[in-house]
């Protein structure tokens, strides 16, 4: 049975260990294994290391027994992902895992940017602005070109964007299932 | 000669080319190659490509190519790095490359979500959540912990802070200097 990492910002939820769990029931009725970062077993005494290192290294570790991986790259504090997480997709990239991402955000990246920051249009170049002068991409991705674009190499499809509720930000599931749908079709 | 990958937003900035020069003179002072992204030259003709996915893969050709990663880290639209070069962090090292970080901003992570967000402390868990109830790490580090920690594991230091000036934010070099020096010391 393959096994699928289940990356996201998920795990910073109150209700995380209950999301998890739903995540990895989807998964089974897929026909995969979901392996939850969350559930990583950190033992904070073991040998004198810190806490943070011991769950870099078991995710790291989780991360190395995957196939798969689902990344969850909801716009997170700011117009992109969550750095974690974006993260997880490059190192999946680079173990030769296939990979999957969604966002319960619809927008394009340049939409959202707009919304953190007075941009400027240069009219000559035709480029966006921010406040520091630093260019904004205007592909029509969802967030910076090396992301999108590893999903379509790494894994075959475009990010899922499934504009979510509000409330359901990091609830809804329905862009997760449809990437669950694409690893389980026939390539 | 060792070829370091230049990762970093610095290719957003109006003097991107001139960045990289500086970078890649001061990458051949410590005896290394400086491979830099925005050197990729892009045929927006070749074969009905879109321009950004030309890019997505000369850069991860380039970082294919290159021996080492240095990062810049510094923050970027928000509380955390960029995503581009999170993701070429997480590439290099699924790749097996040595990688090496650094910020111009020396403060900690939670100290400057606190700056974007309401944060609540929950004494009991004693764990800051942010106004979704989502949970800030506070082990001390510069960034998410997968960042920081990845650092050390795969390059044998932690990310680099160094506190630049507002005005010299994304073109101080000291901390990048301070990351060659690192990497061109005996292990």
């Amino acid at each position: 049975m393959a096994r699928i990492y289940l990356a996201g910002p998920d795990v910073f939820l109150p209700d995380a260990v209950a999301v998890g769990r739903r995540k990895k029931e989807l998964c089974a009725a897929y026909g995969f294994e979901g392996l939850y970062p969350f559930d990583n077993e950190v033992d904070p005494h073991q040998g004198g290391e810190p806490v943070d290192r011991l769950i870099y290294r078991a995710n790291e570790q989780m991360i190395r027994r995957a196939d798969i991986g689902i990344c969850n790259l909801t716009p997170f504090r700011g117009a992109s992902a969550d750095p974690g997480t974006v993260f997880e997709l490059g190192l999946l990239i680079g173990l030769g895992k296939r990979v999957f991402g969604y966002t319960n955000v619809a927008s394009d990246l340049l939409e959202r940017a707009q919304g953190f920051d007075r941009l400027v249009h240069d009219p000559v170049q035709n480029i966006w602005r921010d406040s520091n002068g630093m260019s904004v991409e205007n592909f029509g991705n969802a967030d910076n070109l090396m992301i999108d674009n590893s999903l379509i190499e790494h894994g075959g499809h475009p990010m899922v964007r499934h504009g979510a509720s509000r409330e359901a930000l990091f609830h809804d599931l329905n862009g997760f299932e449809q990437c669950l749908r694409l690893a389980a079709a026939p390539r």
